[in-house]
């Protein structure tokens, strides 16, 4: 046994002194957290708590000169510090006092002291020059319990597509040339239609179980198979499916849609043109009614006004393109029409031109092309009438009077698509940073000079802080698609205009986030990020155009912020100002609480990590983006600037709104989705995540609320310092985060991965 | 001529003083602007003017009402805006006023307020609803001039080797499968060769011109043909041929440069290994020293220690191999040795098993490959031995004693590599914004219900907001890698440690904002963008890795902080705390000025758009950034924590700090370059570029300047509203900006940007 100043009760609790001092990082609450340990502590004499208690005053903390005293009576020990003991650091400092005076009994106190401030070996074994058993880190927490918790609904049918995936047929491949690759991706489709995986969304009578979350799930799971089957899967079953499903009659389901879900009849949904995309009410193409012959000519008038971009252009037999209905020369909008492309020969039929969209930088499986009709006629049957048709007398009637809102009400059909896209996009994220994250829990990279062991990646802070927050993300967004996946499918009206909006929004936020979660993954694993055989490559080049396809993002947020300015009354799309302004002045009655200095400075650690504390501050952004924005537009107004050019002065604010929007939407859906979480050490991790996500979205918007008050500086400065803390925090438990986004290891085949 | 309330003085400022008061951006100083011109207005009587000075006041502004009636008063004219007229807004004015009243008179005054103020039409005609007369907005600026204003030097070249791209072997197409695409562009790099573009910058007695900036822009020029070929070039004469040039011997260099500059002799530069990348020094490969045969014994001793990523290993017949070179049983630490890879049949040799690294995610007309070496002996003579030799004895000398400076002398070598590396980044992200500018200059998406044509994309803020900020950021630079190449090309002396840290920081902060640029331009197209016939998709994935190669960014700005904190004299790869630690003090000493809460709301025009306050905000940043980083480190120090534990803790504020050197450099650099400019015309435009730059970068931290109390609220978004204005005033210029950039014609093939 060696000297040491300290008697055997105060022993035990110099690592712990030397932990909470080496930095600064401890509030008041975790102080006290500290303090009440040492009072409870009856092992304690009355001296040797006194001296503990000195030590716990910020205003007079131990000199350096001490506390480096601690950090070599610590080295000096040489005593190896083991990461999977249950209380490490507790178990460290018993052995470290056992050295110096051969007492070794475990100490509750102390264990309080490390479980309360959510140290963890990962956090402090940089301060100590000794040696660190690495070991698998030691974690409460299970993947398969994650994994289970995140698919509640349509569980099992999960797990049995799971093991469907098994087959060979699913297994991933380098592909370059697009032939073989689409043929490829072809026969995937078939055989997932024949086993009924194609049709879950559709109504009993057509096949199906409708059940749209669990198909939603499908193609999630897709996505993690091979992007192009993804959109493949996703443009035949959903937007061609769908679009019969939506939009039109009984009829029409069960002579079309049976098939389509069966995939022995393909299909395409031709709406986008060359010259019209995030516009779709400017779409050139015309459906024009000749009564004589019951038919419709279906006509691409002029240059860059074909169809382009389309999926599925150079299989489909049958395509649902949306045209511009005109029916006696009167042009009653946007209407789909059923418009066959081939015959059984596979041979394109008269009047129709398709072209091959050639290579893209992704989604190389997918046929996309151009289309283009010329005076194409198709029998009056073939319109997609649900909202609106043409009388036996050649009149067209529709239950929807106001063409706009007719417009908007068959758009809304759109909205499953687009929580798909957003589903799919974090698919590609979650892969992305599974690999990144478990190549970092391999690769090693520069060492201190006394250890043999170079560093693990994911033991430094910087990589820690660029893939464990985005994980966080991945947790939450997860969780808020499959709300809205359940709003979308139980909500019944046809008025869809919120549950538009939401997803406008959410759709954009979700889709960029993961277009920085693939970049942060790729770069995060360096050259290995770049070969194509590690995944990472493809996941970012397949889900590049989800920014943009199913609604352009920027596009979105637009549409996102007339919802909220209009009371989700805007009609959605293109134009729809008139009905945004009639509700500006609602927005304008908004009150603001001042923001309390106390409040704008409140750093310990309660607050920070405080649900309320989130839903407030991303809530009082959302209401003041609100306010200021229709302030404005009323002001250009007021001043005589015409509604179209007002809403274009504020074009950038009403994106930073309709973000606003979806940021409140993400994290209040998350925590009500915790709440009815019975399970309750999960549930702390859940919150812990959710914690890191909305700091972090706090944080990304950190000038705005200094700008506005709402933050001081003292209290932006430790939120930075929270987002780096919780993510360390959090590095123990990675593994089983990732492996709870349940991409099945035979998915998992990038070989750094394994 | 119709009714108005207004007398013929008033009637043409109307127009004025509704585009100064329907937008509340007029500083103190722009107010002085308007009145001091209508002072000097002899054609106005007393009364007018009171009236108009009267609309001047700040406090208490017209109401809405008198703005809306000028609003109206300008529409009932008819009268159209003419964008393409010398004085858009004065000739509209003056035309509103005849036909009011029918005088039509220039008014100096009137063009001195629309000179002054910076306004354009693309600013106001939103503002107006009445017809707009678009047509190639007129700028005063031509690309052909700024074309040549960028390149000062070897100028004559640039224009003969763009006149040599025209060649057929040149032209761009869509290549997938990795092996005819590498055949290609070997063919193309030969045929560079044959004409001496490759051996630029080599001595004289090599074929060289010794000209190290021209071989850049030929690099630069590569890079718009394609990304696989700049590499490929890069590869074999700037890697290979220069590791021959710097680190070997005149013997050496007429054996092996001169055939290298003519690609007579194909080589690859053999660093990186499986195991170890961005820690060169800790590469495992081993060049052993067998005095009995005077040769060295170069060996691959185990799993993920073969050379990796390796470009040209393919085509190669010599590789430079970094290895430990052990001497007599010593290491002597990581040098570079000629290894024949193939014989003249290009048959792999004895003992050397080489891999193709298969695809990528770009750059598939590179040869990447790995290379086995199993004991393979070479001559002594092979080792590349300007810095370190075996003599007759075998026994091992070097002029440099220290083997941390040998070493980071050795790898100072790499610099002008990442030079061209962060070059190549620009040049793919000049190509991506040039399509991106042009196509929005094409496209037309939306527009008010009233007009027939739809609105350019770039006439909407938000594009303009993606697009121009990042145009202006290509010009800084531009002229700051110019200045870096010449900096490192003059440095004759061994100790390039500060040129060295410059360019680490420069290296990371260029490539990222590249990839930003390139997937904002690639979002700015839409689905357009998304086809590899547009050309950003590979530009996309060729420079991807560009954050990655020639060393990782993350480490670079480590690099370059510790650079900063040791005064420059850091060893500066893996390891090398000590000399950080020597240098601390010093960075303590530094001194803050007070910031004064005028300074900290000064709003004002002059001030934000005035170089001195750039250079002074991001200076202060660094310099904080330092002191603070330099207090923490001692810090932990004091309190017993190993320097490397320290300078993990205190990972993300280095990565800050690299990165706030960084955009110091870059903005002194570029102004300081703008005062060696003779034109004034285009001085004040490449000016606003720079405060297009200075103020977006100034944004990026905004969070950090309110922490620091550096910036107050209101200054931060005045900032953000100068950012989006002055977007808005580049928008004329854009297309002569863009064409400044220097792409030939011939080889901007996107079809969208025709």
């Amino acid at each position: 046994m060696t000297v040491t100043p300290y008697s055997t009760g105060i022993l035990p609790y110099i690592p712990f002194f030397y932990v909470i001092w080496s930095d600064d990082l401890l509030s008041a609450s975790e102080i006290q957290v500290v303090r009440t340990a040492i009072t409870a502590d009856t092992s304690l004499t009355r001296e040797e708590k006194e001296q503990l208690l000195s030590w716990l005053d910020k205003k007079n903390p131990p000199g350096n000169a001490e506390i480096k005293s601690w950090q070599q009576l610590i080295s000096k020990s040489g005593v190896p510090l083991v990461e999977s003991e249950t209380y490490p650091l507790e178990a460290f400092a018993l052995k470290v006092a056992h050295f110096y005076k051969g007492a070794d009994v475990p100490n509750p106190q102390l264990q309080k002291i490390e479980r309360n401030l959510g140290i963890q070996p990962n956090h402090y074994n940089h301060l100590f020059n000794v040696e660190v058993v690495h070991q698998t880190f030691a974690t409460r927490y299970s993947g398969k319990a994650l994994d289970a918790l995140l698919n509640t609904k349509g569980w099992e049918v999960i797990r049995e597509f799971r093991e469907f995936l098994k087959q060979d047929h699913f297994r991933w491949s380098i592909q370059r040339d697009k032939s073989p690759f689409r043929r490829h991706v072809l026969d995937q489709l078939l055989l997932l239609a024949k086993n009924g995986w194609g049709a879950y969304a559709y109504p009993n009578a057509n096949g199906g179980k409708e059940d749209l979350e669990t198909y939603a799930s499908i193609f999630e799971h897709l996505v993690f198979v091979d992007g192009s089957l993804a959109v493949k899967f996703g443009v035949q079953f959903g937007l061609f499916g769908g679009s019969i499903q939506n939009l039109g009659n009984p009829q029409q389901r069960s002579t079309y849609l049976t098939d389509a879900g069966k995939a022995k009849l393909l299909g395409c949904f031709a709406m986008t043109e060359t010259g019209h995309g995030s516009n779709v009410r400017g779409i050139k193409t015309t459906a024009t009614y000749i009564h004589e012959e019951r038919c419709l000519v279906i006509h691409t008038p002029g240059k860059n006004d074909n169809k382009e971009y389309i999926g599925n252009a150079l299989d489909a037999t049958l395509a649902t393109v949306f045209a511009q209905l005109i029916v006696k020369g009167k042009n009653e909008g946007v209407h789909a029409v059923l418009v066959p492309l081939r015959n059984p020969h596979h041979e394109v039929l008269e009047g129709i031109t398709i072209e091959d969209n050639g290579y893209k930088l992704g989604l190389n499986g997918v046929d996309n092309g151009k289309i283009w009709f010329n005076q194409v006629k198709v029998p009056v049957e073939n319109l997609l009438d649900h909202y609106g048709g043409i009388d036996d007398k050649g009149k067209y009637h529709s239950q929807i009077k106001n063409p706009n809102k007719r417009f908007f009400t068959m758009l809304g059909t759109l909205v499953g698509g687009r929580i798909c896209v957003a589903k799919g996009a974090l698919a590609a994220a979650k892969m992305a940073l599974t690999i990144a994250v478990k190549h970092s829990l391999q690769r090693r990279q520069f060492n201190d000079n006394i250890k043999i062991q170079e560093d693990l990646l994911l033991d430094y802070p910087s990589h820690q802080l660029r893939l464990i927050p985005k994980v966080a993300s991945c947790y939450v967004y997860h969780m808020v698609l499959q709300r809205a996946m359940k709003e979308y499918a139980g909500n019944i009206s046809d008025d869809k205009r919120k549950i538009e909006t939401q997803v406008a929004g959410l759709k954009a936020s979700i889709t960029w986030f993961a277009t920085a979660a693939i970049q942060e993954s790729r770069e995060a694993c360096g050259g290995k990020g770049y070969l194509l055989e590690n995944r990472i490559a493809d996941l970012k080049t397949d889900s590049d155009i989800f920014t943009t396809f199913e609604g352009d993002n920027t596009v979105l947020l637009q549409l996102a912020a007339k919802g909220v300015l209009s009371d989700f009354n805007a009609e959605f799309n293109s134009g729809g100002f008139s009905s945004v302004l009639r509700f500006l002045g609602t927005q304008l009655s908004d009150r603001f609480a001042t923001i309390n200095p106390a409040y704008s400075n409140k750093v310990d650690s309660e607050h920070l990590y405080n649900p309320k504390f989130h839903l407030h501050a991303l809530d009082f952004r959302l209401r003041r983006l609100t306010y200021s924005a229709a302030l404005r537009i009323r002001n250009y107004i007021k001043k005589g600037m015409p509604s179209y050019q007002a809403f274009l002065k504020t074009q950038t604010h009403l994106l930073a709104l309709g973000e606003a929007y979806s940021d409140v939407l993400a994290i209040k859906w998350y925590y009500e989705k915790l709440e009815e979480l019975p399970d309750d050490t999960y549930r702390t991790l859940l919150y812990q995540l959710g914690a890191l996500h909305s700091l972090s979205t706090i944080r990304a918007n950190a000038e705005w609320y200094l700008e506005q008050g709402y933050l001081g500086g003292t209290k932006s400065k430790a939120i930075r310092q929270r987002v780096e803390r919780l993510s360390t925090e959090l590095r123990p438990h990675i593994n089983a985060l990732v492996d709870g986004f349940g991409i099945p290891d035979h998915l998992r085949t990038a070989p750094i991965a394994r």
